[in-house]
């Protein structure tokens, strides 16, 4: 049994997400960040960092954090979803940690939450969204999905692209980003691990 | 032998620090940054993504992007710097990589290079980066580094917080970070990484 600690955002998503397609049993904490329940003592001993999404795998008595890790360490343990090629989905899933993640994290800041706060930050996300955008159409003009077989890269990628309405995103500009997007989005398991923690909302996927 | 594509920066020097680290035979391709060497069709086979740093092993066919995916990969292919334990040193990589690096380079952006064009981008990143010190600094409390003895998580972390003068952080606040940056900055794969590409810059370690 895997104890999940997560919230309803693209990062928290990644992990429910992959529980669903390895078919694990979890048991879902919801730390709701909107009331700051990530700054409790007892969350902060199982992720330092003050962040969701965290896992305590009580089969190994291990605690991690960190969505890459945890993505990482599901592949290795249950050994799947790694791709064509090892490094090449490592390589994937590093890009969307160091910049996807990141930059769409900036964009949804300062488009979404806080507009007219920083016209110049604005611009700068906007940009950087569509260069990302541009990047992973190109990776996936003559691939099926980012390491060729669906892989973590792919549901790590994926809860941040489902956001695109908040991205100033024009998907005429990214066809074959937006048929990698339709495709995952049909997929049983990320329609399941979408909507956790279940109470939070019970959306469709956009 | 290794081919490293790399430029002077915080990203490109965790991987000339590694290759230094692990004693390992590696070239030199230095990637103008500053005049848009990034945008080269030669480069993007190798970097999809348009960015330092990359490499080639000769020795295996391989190219791999990505400091963090780098990282992994010399680790296990040369089994060492894997820390106490791989996966906190592999959480602690990805704090790197999705929170220390992409945050500490917005504040570079913001307070240093465009100071004046989004005060409320300014102090947040500044904020932000005053807080990973924080989590830096009480992991290292009871630590001499961040998994235990040195590892390739210290190497991804040490040559952002190398940059410490232009984060607006006081080090009053943060001597465990302090003692393990200082401790770092003493190790001579360190001082050798830390310049490269040579002809960029030979400067003292701040």
């Amino acid at each position: 049994m895997i104890d999940l600690y997560t919230w309803a955002t693209p990062n928290g998503r990644k992990v429910s997400i992959a529980l669903e397609e390895f078919g694990l049993d979890y048991q879902v904490h919801a730390v709701d960040i909107t009331r700051g329940d990530q700054h409790d003592p007892q969350f902060l001993e199982i992720s330092p960092n003050g962040k969701i999404p965290a896992v305590v795998d009580r089969e190994e008595g291990r605690n991690l954090m960190e969505s890459g890790a945890i993505l990482m360490y599901l592949a290795e343990k249950y050994d799947g979803f790694q791709g064509d090629d090892r490094w090449q989905t490592l390589e994937w899933l590093m890009m969307q940690m160091g910049g996807v993640g990141p930059m769409l994290g900036q964009a949804h800041h300062f488009l979404r939450f806080n507009p007219g706060k920083a016209p110049y930050a604005e611009e700068r996300y906007a940009a950087e969204a569509k260069r990302l955008y541009s990047v992973l159409d190109k990776r996936l003009r003559d691939r099926e999905y980012l390491s060729g077989s669906y892989s973590i890269a792919d549901m790590a990628t994926w809860p941040w692209i489902s956001r695109y309405e908040w991205q100033g995103i024009n998907w005429v500009d990214h066809p074959h980003l937006l048929r990698w997007y339709l495709a995952v989005a049909e997929r049983p398991a990320v329609q399941r691990g979408y909507n956790v923690p279940k109470f939070v909302n019970e959306i469709p996927i956009p």
